[in-house]
Order: structure tokens, then sequence, then C-alpha cells
């Protein structure tokens, strides 16, 4: 049984990128040679979301309408209020409740089956990262564990 | 350390069928003789989720009429629109919007715990296969690993 | 490779209490001395959520919000109305349905990754216990896997 960890890295072009990231994770567990395990996706950010959908760009769409109905940026969020705040305020500092907002309705790490070495989805299944907060250099945990 | 694979088959009735696989679930941990470990749950489709809630008949009412108010079957999705849409298109392709805007909110996968041969679930906790789209041939993917 | 089950108990204060089990977490993984692996973090219970998020009390009065936005205590739950209700009915049964109609669109668990003997978390991320129903004894179980 073999433990294996990587990073994947990235930058985000906007608030709602939807990255698919299934071919980076697919090359990665390849290269381990796992035939038979699972692995765990986590986002290293608590306003960037793991999702699994259908990459259909207009269906993309959708969700960010969606998203953006359930938790929009023009509601006042308290954590913007930097007046009042005064936990984890950093240099420049940005207003994001809206993200966080967003992402307590989205998981932050998908957990897959690995199969003959090959990341199991259904056919139209792909992985997701998706930036919830304005563009950002992004990173990805992975842990491959199998045999 | 073992790693076994399993896929539980079913068929849908209708859209927000709610299907207890808890039962078939401990069953396949019985027969692996696995003790200790984790179970992955996985579902194949990016039209069902895997919820873990209480099997109170009233209760999955209230849980379909939620999910309804959340992303109603009557708003139009640009994904539904097949004047425009071009990717993913095939034979018979039924208008599912509302089921993948349903699905974004909900988990795709669970992970539980396997203590003494057992899954783990607290005193109210069910495994529920969701069907968000119409009546489906579906499939649920295992992955149970332990000792 | 091992595998080590704790379990973390805790007595909740109120209806949306968050409560922060990063260090306990993050105490039990020191003690089993897996450097490489993963930990999955269960609720044991329908009406309480795990989530990972910032430990920003601004942000957690809007996450509360949210939640009762989504799921009002004040909407007429099928799950409270006890006349018609048999299944499941305890004794000193309580109002809930709005407990559970906030849990369906949230974690029940979460999985992390253990790298040199810590819980991997980004730099906001911490886990947190999220009650949804009333000031109740409740029980989180891991299961930690490594080597």
């Amino acid at each position: 049984m073999k433990i294996i960890h990587h990073v994947i890295k990235m930058k985000t072009a906007a608030t709602l990128d939807f990255i698919d990231i299934t071919e980076k994770i697919q090359q990665k567990i390849k290269k381990t040679g796992i035939k038979n395990g699972v692995i765990n996706i986590q986002s290293l950010h608590t306003t960037m979301a793991i999702i699994i959908n259908e990459a259909e760009p207009l269906l993309i769409s959708d969700m960010k309408t969606l998203l953006e109905k359930m938790a929009p940026r023009t509601f006042k969020y308290m954590h913007d209020n930097f007046e009042i705040r005064t936990v984890n305020m950093c240099d420049g500092e940005c207003k994001n409740g809206h993200s966080h907002a967003k992402a307590i309705h989205l998981p932050t790490s998908a957990f897959l089956n690995i199969i003959k070495n090959n990341l199991q989805l259904g056919r139209w299944q792909r992985v997701f990262a998706v930036e919830l907060d304005r563009s950002r250099a992004r990173e990805i945990s992975l842990q491959i564990i199998g045999k």
C-alpha cells in the first residue's frame, strides 16, 4: 500500500472561474502506477471549492447564476465590515464575504476511486476547482492511496 | 490492508426518488470481512447525489420541497437551450438543467468509517442515493479499504 | 499502514453553535505518530454538519444568517407535524425540521490529508462541527489511516 502526495498549482482568472482539473489528476494517477485505490482532492483555500459536474459551457453559466443568486455579491456581509472587524485582517484585505458565503454550500474536497490505474468517473463527471474569490494563486492538494 | 471494489446498480423511479442504500452497503461490508477501515460511496452520475439523513417519510417530503425551491424545474436554464447548445448533446437529450442545479449543492459521494465490520452511522443516519434527473439506470461505486 | 479510530465528544450550546475542533483533531494525529495519510472526520448526527471555513467571528455570523435564510425555523416542515407523523418519534421529540433542512446542504464529513504528522490545512482553513439542532451531547468519529 502506497501513499503519494502531490500539489496542483494554478492561477485563477476571476470570480467563479471553473477550472477543469480532471486531466491533471489523471496524469498524476498514471505516474504513481497505483492500480486500485482512492484519491483525496483537497482545496487548500476557504474560498475555493472542488465540485464534480458536467463540462458543458452553458451549464457552467447556469451554475454561476445560481451561486451568485444564493450568496450575492451585493449582500451586506459582516465579514466585510472593516470598521468593526478585528480578526484575520491582512494587508490589502479585500471584501470577500460573498466568497465565503458561496463556499459554505460547496464541498472543499472530493474523494474518488481509482480503478485499473484510472480516476473513476461516470460518463459526464469532471472535476472542477471553482474560484469563489477574485483572481488568485491557488493550490490543490492530492493524496493518492492504494496499491 | 485490503481494497475491495463493488458497484451497486439500480433503476430509479422518478425525479427526487430517495433510495435508501444503507442495507446494501452494510451487506457488502460484511462480505469483505474488513473489521476496521473506511468506505467511499461514489455516485457515477452528475445528476445523482449521495446524502446522509434520516429515513422519515415526511422529512423526505420536506427535502424534496426544499430542493425544488432551491433549483426549480420552471427556471430557464441555459443548459436546456438546445437552439444554442453544442456540447455534450446526445440522442434524445432531455432538459435537465434543474437536475444539475440541484446537484451543485449536494454531495456526489459519502465517505464513512467501518468499525467492527459495520458501517458506522449515528442513530438516525441513513445513506440515500437521490435521483435528481428522471427515472434512470444508475450505478453507485463502492471502494472499501481496511483490514 | 495503520488505521486508528477515535471519538471526540462535546456538548453544544445552542442552534448554529460553530465549534472549532481543529486543535482536538491535530492532537489526535500527533498521538498516532502517523506521518503520511488521511483522516475522515464524520459527524454521527443527522443534524450536525462538518464544515471547513475561516474562524472569523463576523463571518460566522454571516454563515448563521445565510443558513437561517436558506432553511428558516419559521417554515412549516411536515417532519414537525406530530399529528400525522408516525415514524422515528421518540419521547420528548422536538420540532427540528429546520435542522434537517439546513443539513441537506452541508457536509456530514470532511476528509483531509495528513502530511508530516500534521493535519494539512490552508492558511485560513479551520474545521468546525456545526450544531443545527438545539443544545445536545454530540460525537464526532475520526478514522486516521496512514503510515
